[in-house]
């Protein structure tokens, strides 16, 4: 594991954030995922472009990553991304165990050129109860069924 | 927007849960999306069938309702999750601008079966320094040219 970023890496993040821009591809967004000093795979942000809420730069990179080593954990693996991960992001890496995250702008960077960034961590800190998007708990007594089965499936992959 | 959950949709998103453990297709998580009193798309986790880390029930079903509507955005719509969203699938649900939540399992709910929901909402609350996975910045000077490219932009499309 690298204690020190590689500029190359970093640089290669922020050429495909500003060609993603250029092109007109999606937002100004790119990620690069590096194993044993090299890149495995890279991505940018495609929300627009293939119309998927989710198609952030590190989600991209990371769906790619998954498919080049054939497998949903990336331990091993670390993210270079163009920007500072929002919460979305950043707890993708953490499903994906990855080992470090390098960054070059911050979310407060995002916040200037009106991204949500900032605004998602100071709401997901919040109680459920003060969020902008309202979320209520029901049926909580027939929901544990579902646990129940997984607890006891012999053939379950943990993950 | 309803201002009390359909039972009828949760029932759905938990049997979806319970149906992906006993086909061994995936984890205990289902959800649905729905709109104007109809469900309009679907997704349960397929973390390990798919290799796809990101894969999620709530990101599923986000990016099939992207699909099925031809955009990226989903106001108008509520998501009913057998399971409270972990903080990547809670961003997913703001980034797509989804107009409620509703779940039935909760965060610590999924703890007692070993899902690291409460430990990712905890860590996403800390500063950069204290968390498990390492992140720190770098080259911040030379990234801001790809957010002046967007904020200079004539034809992005915000989202």
């Amino acid at each position: 594991m690298s204690l020190s970023g590689n500029a190359e890496f970093m640089r290669r993040a922020i050429a495909l954030a500003s060609e993603n821009v250029r092109t007109g591809a999606g937002g100004p967004f790119g990620a690069v995922i590096v194993r044993d000093g090299s890149v495995i795979a890279e991505g940018v942000n495609c929300v627009t472009r293939t119309n998927d809420a989710t198609a952030h730069a590190e989600v991209t990179a990371i769906r790619a990553a998954c498919l080049a080593l054939g497998r949903f954990a990336l331990h091993g693996c670390e993210i270079y991304s163009s920007c500072e991960p929002c919460p979305m992001c950043l707890a993708a890496i953490y499903w994906a165990r990855m080992d470090r995250i390098w960054f070059a702008n911050t979310q407060a960077d995002a916040a200037r050129i009106d991204f949500d960034d900032a605004f998602l961590y100071r709401e997901i800190a919040l109680p459920l109860s003060e969020r902008a998007i309202p979320a209520a708990m029901m049926l909580h007594d027939e929901a544990w069924e579902s646990f129940q089965l997984w607890r006891e499936s012999p053939t379950k992959t943990p993950f």
